[in-house]
């Protein structure tokens, strides 16, 4: 008798969840609990996490919540943070109302909406690159494609022409999305570019996504400009914000969505009503944070100034190693005198020590699309404060040494 | 000189933006808001929010936070959190590890996150109805089709038979969904029914999401079985779970995917990192949740066993009105003398007040997806005390007796 070769299948996992990429930021972090493991000290140059303290009034209302049940918020948020954030948007001159403003589970959330709501599977979106690898994994949610236009650490990560757009623009193209100031390259859009984009939205009836959780950070003395600045496209912009960065609260989990575009307001709405509400305890602390003393901004920001001038300064002055200046933001893109950065970043939390101390660093290639570019470029946070920095530099400068003397 | 017309044309949003159902538990919202603003009281029969008290270990978890920064917490959420529900879930017989369990923003994340991870565009789910409206919203979002199989008042709500199911797959089935004990019936899924689930899983090689968010609440005095009781579709099973319904805790959006498919964990830890982290101050109120003394439990299950009694003898008696007794969740699906359960539930909002009280319900309509199904039933939720419930049910008696007098 033959015996039948029964082999059970398994349902197997979807093309996207496949195609979904690994978070660049994250991807190593195994690696790096395996160095603390064998009591090796790793500096975080690779996450956006600020060690600043969070705004103390929000921790305050968070330990003076009083409530008897932790119930559902509004789909949109409570309309009482929305109206605080209104007079936020007012000082940059970003005039909202609070219909305008959709409270999300973090940017995250309302990047993955405006895909949701704005894109059908098939149509793409124009993204400068390198670009937060996330939008990636957003747009692969979403069904959609991302066309990457280049930008170059040697032109200081500057947009290109008009015509390397409109090369890309095809029937399919149905959005640009932008990130300003820059993550990862801290590159913050001037006039001239701000312009230049508008133009091209207004003329091939673009959305404009327009990223700007960095907005705090620019270091120029110049007023910041938001795509929400721009005439004439006031129907076609849809912001993304996050109080994350700017309060040091990452973990609460909020962000918004904000468009003046009332259709689209609609379709995202239905999105939030599918997923209840955002997290409640969370918008309590972004409320209190809102009335966070000018101070603490202040003082974060003149913080945020020194580590720049430390990291900056202290990667130019390494052998084979450049930084442009980052204008915004607090990553800088370096490009350094190796030949592979994921091997190089791999070795540091693998093979590498200097008095028992290594650095985690952002291989550049997962924030890039086209093949083999950032080969040799890392993405560094500058989340940590000065001393650690300075400590990072040197041991950043020792493992370079130490990785070009051997054989690869 | 003839004039252009020249019309700006705007961007449009997605199909699938067009597409997405509204929430037919929110959508009459702004109806019982203008009511309330008219001076009516309303009796929210709606909502799945019950309005019993958090745990005061959560509120005390949340009020005695000690951090000075709210940072990002792991994509999987916290491994101590993840260890306690461990527990939790050997309790019920469900053995799984801190690794099968991935935390979620509320268990609405948890499905889409399985629905990205497991279906491609245009993959089919079999799902019986009615339904939570929801899942419709995450198939939406993800591509996929929802394919329903009718059950019905008359048959209380009970499975059909296997053939049913058979006729309705095809090469594109991939998974079959339950939500057990059910939202919106309150059904229980027999053994027999479960044991005809699994075969087909098994046959059919398809996954099966299994949502057990109300898996406290049910009354027949049996153990609860759960879908990772079944054997032999151990790799096929994904759990969606939340901790919003047994803490009275729906803010706090922690929910949870489990499975101990480790290639559906890998796809689903890629769309957990896209979005950095589950809320951080949800997860330490969820984590304190799990060690509530075991008489919160009990208080809240004989509590919901009085409201459902209470609830379900006073539908029955009102001439006309009938609902089957709910073997589990917080929710009946009702059938009422009316021509259109979405007219009536309207005009108790607009047009109707009984001593300057009013009644909001559901239409079941929205939880199904065959036309014309469910036009004159309606989910009522038991969520409120018994007083308020009692009231309502007065109020609802007079309803239908002005609603029947007029003509429409």
């Amino acid at each position: 008798m033959r015996k039948l070769n029964i082999q059970k299948k398994m349902p197997q996992i979807s093309i996207r969840g496949n195609e979904m990429p690994a978070s660049p930021i994250r991807k190593l972090a195994p690696l790096s609990d395996a160095a603390k493991q064998r009591g090796i000290h790793v500096y975080h140059l690779n996450i956006g996490q600020p060690d600043l303290p969070t705004p103390q009034c929000a921790i305050d209302a968070i330990r003076n919540i009083d409530r008897k049940i932790l119930e559902y918020s509004p789909s949109a948020g409570f309309r009482s943070l929305r109206e605080k954030m209104v007079g936020y948007y007012a000082k940059y001159n970003i005039n909202v109302t609070a219909d305008d403003i959709i409270i999300t589970s973090g940017g995250s959330e309302a990047v993955l909406f405006a895909f949701l709501s704005c894109l059908n599977p098939g149509d793409e979106i124009i993204v400068p690159e390198p670009a937060y690898a996330n939008y990636m994994a957003f747009a692969i949610s979403a069904g959609a494609k991302i066309r990457t236009i280049a930008t170059t650490i040697e032109e200081g990560f500057s947009l290109p022409k008009v015509e390397k757009f409109e090369n890309l623009i095809n029937e399919r193209t149905r959005a640009i999305l932008i990130c300003n100031p820059n993550n990862p390259t801290g590159y913050l859009y001037t006039r001239r570019e701000m312009n230049q984009i508008r133009d091209l939205v207004k003329k091939y009836d673009l959305f404009l996504f327009s990223d700007e959780v960095y907005r705090e950070f620019i270091y120029t003395g110049s007023p910041y400009i938001s795509a929400c600045h721009l005439e004439g496209i006031e129907q076609n912009v849809v912001l993304i914000d996050s109080v994350s960065k700017r309060y040091s609260e990452c973990g609460i989990r909020i962000g918004a969505l904000i468009t003046k575009n009332e259709e689209v307001r609609k379709a995202v709405m239905k999105f939030c009503q599918a997923r209840l509400s955002p997290p409640l305890v969370g918008q309590i602390a972004a409320e209190a944070s809102v009335d966070v003393a000018e101070e603490y901004l202040r003082d974060t920001y003149d913080e945020y100034v020194e580590r720049r001038k430390c990291l900056i300064d202290g990667l130019n002055r390494i052998p084979g190693v450049y930084s442009p200046i980052p204008m915004g933001a607090f990553y800088t893109v370096a490009k350094l005198p190796v030949d592979d950065s994921d091997k190089f970043c791999e070795w540091c939390l693998t093979d590498f020590n200097y008095e028992g101390q290594t650095v985690f660093m952002a291989p550049a290639s997962g924030f890039y699309t086209t093949p083999g570019a950032g080969k040799n470029e890392v993405r560094i946070a500058y989340a940590l404060k000065k001393e650690d920095l300075q400590k990072a530099l040197v041991v950043l400068e020792k493992a370079l040494e130490a990785y070009n003397k051997i054989e690869h």
